[in-house]
């Protein structure tokens, strides 16, 4: 049997990425190596529902020690002394939550990993959506990333997110459609037990859900 | 007094980035801030010798554990299992010393530490000189990374390689005129007491201090 082509996933546990990575085992085209980053989010359980999907599809955890992100700029993610706004991704506000150059960060070493298991693509779920709160999940980014990371290696490396121009219900939709486990999906920024459901991130992922006429499966404080 | 404008340099502890960081204090247009990557390389003498440069020059060191790069993509810089290779840069061996997309990884850190700090700019020493070992030094490689700099924020962040275009004979001539002490700075990649004089970034220095006429002040095992 032919050798499949190897690929990297960056797997946060929340509804985008996790629906890619069943998005591609129900492709079957790559071997798919996950890399789950623990950049010091409060929402760490994130962590935890990522591991917990890659267990039931039988796919083995790389958790990667990124706590230097956290420690070298302050986000409302990552500082207790910043909270997580609540509101919609619209608000002013929601801008507190962005994690400087998360995304750069998370490919360029992502793309490091890739090099050393010869792997020929990076993943990830970035989606735009109808908001604008993160710049580094617009289009040019991704295009002017996919161009330095061709240029990064002798070999060609390739950047993918495929879900970019979707906004988080058609997302939820395509996963509903290859049964995705939702329960083992962390969106709240805020870390605690259940779910706020009054962050920016809440709102979204619920407003998601009532679109697809279907009901979250994980617990909130108060929705 | 108005406030001067801050930049991130990156510092390695080696010629380049020493150089560039004299030449920047000496310019005296930006509020300076090194940040030096502890990535796991076997050469982590470097690092000692950066912070002994910033102390000489009065500027606080900020050291970044990294060791998640040496971990995720082998190198003969980062593995015991992979030797050194002896020779000069244009040879094939010398491909072992690539730390996988190293420079984005740095970069995307340093700009992630610049919008932290709300510095305008991030720096490198980077020089693609008279061989190209290293596909992430290569000119079209730093305009595309330039690009998605513009992208990753809000603010636009920007990079500068000053010395992208000169060898590292003209990288010390220039430091030879800004009085650089280059006896602390460290170039060999085996890591060991005394500089080997045999890897491909001895002979590249010897070669270049030998241009300048000059005797380089550091040590070597042989020459």
């Amino acid at each position: 049997m032919k050798e499949k082509p190897k690929a990297v996933i960056i797997l946060s546990g929340g509804v985008d990425s996790t629906t890619l990575l069943y998005d591609l085992k129900d492709k079957d085209y790559y071997d798919l190596y996950p890399i789950i980053f623990d950049y010091g989010q409060k929402h760490h359980r994130e962590i935890e529902a990522a591991v917990s999907t890659l267990r039931k599809l039988k796919i083995p955890p790389k958790i990667a020690n990124l706590r230097l992100l956290g420690e070298l700029a302050p986000s409302a993610l990552t500082r207790d002394s910043i909270a997580v706004p609540e509101g919609h991704y619209e608000e002013e506000s929601m801008k507190q939550t962005v994690v400087p150059n998360r995304n750069m960060v998370f490919l360029s070493l992502a793309i490091s990993y890739a090099i050393g298991l010869k792997a020929e693509i990076v993943f990830y779920g970035a989606h735009c959506g109808d908001h604008c709160t993160y710049p580094d999940t617009r289009l040019e980014f991704v295009k002017a990333m996919q161009e330095v990371a061709r240029l990064c290696d002798w070999n060609r490396m390739q950047i993918d997110a495929p879900y970019l121009l979707m906004d988080k219900a058609e997302i939820i939709k395509r996963g509903l459609e290859l049964k995705v486990d939702y329960s083992k999906t962390v969106t709240c920024y805020c870390g605690r037990e259940k779910a706020c459901g009054k962050c920016g991130s809440c709102s979204e992922r619920l407003q998601a859900f009532a679109k697809n006429k279907v009901i979250d499966p994980i617990e909130y404080d108060s929705k």
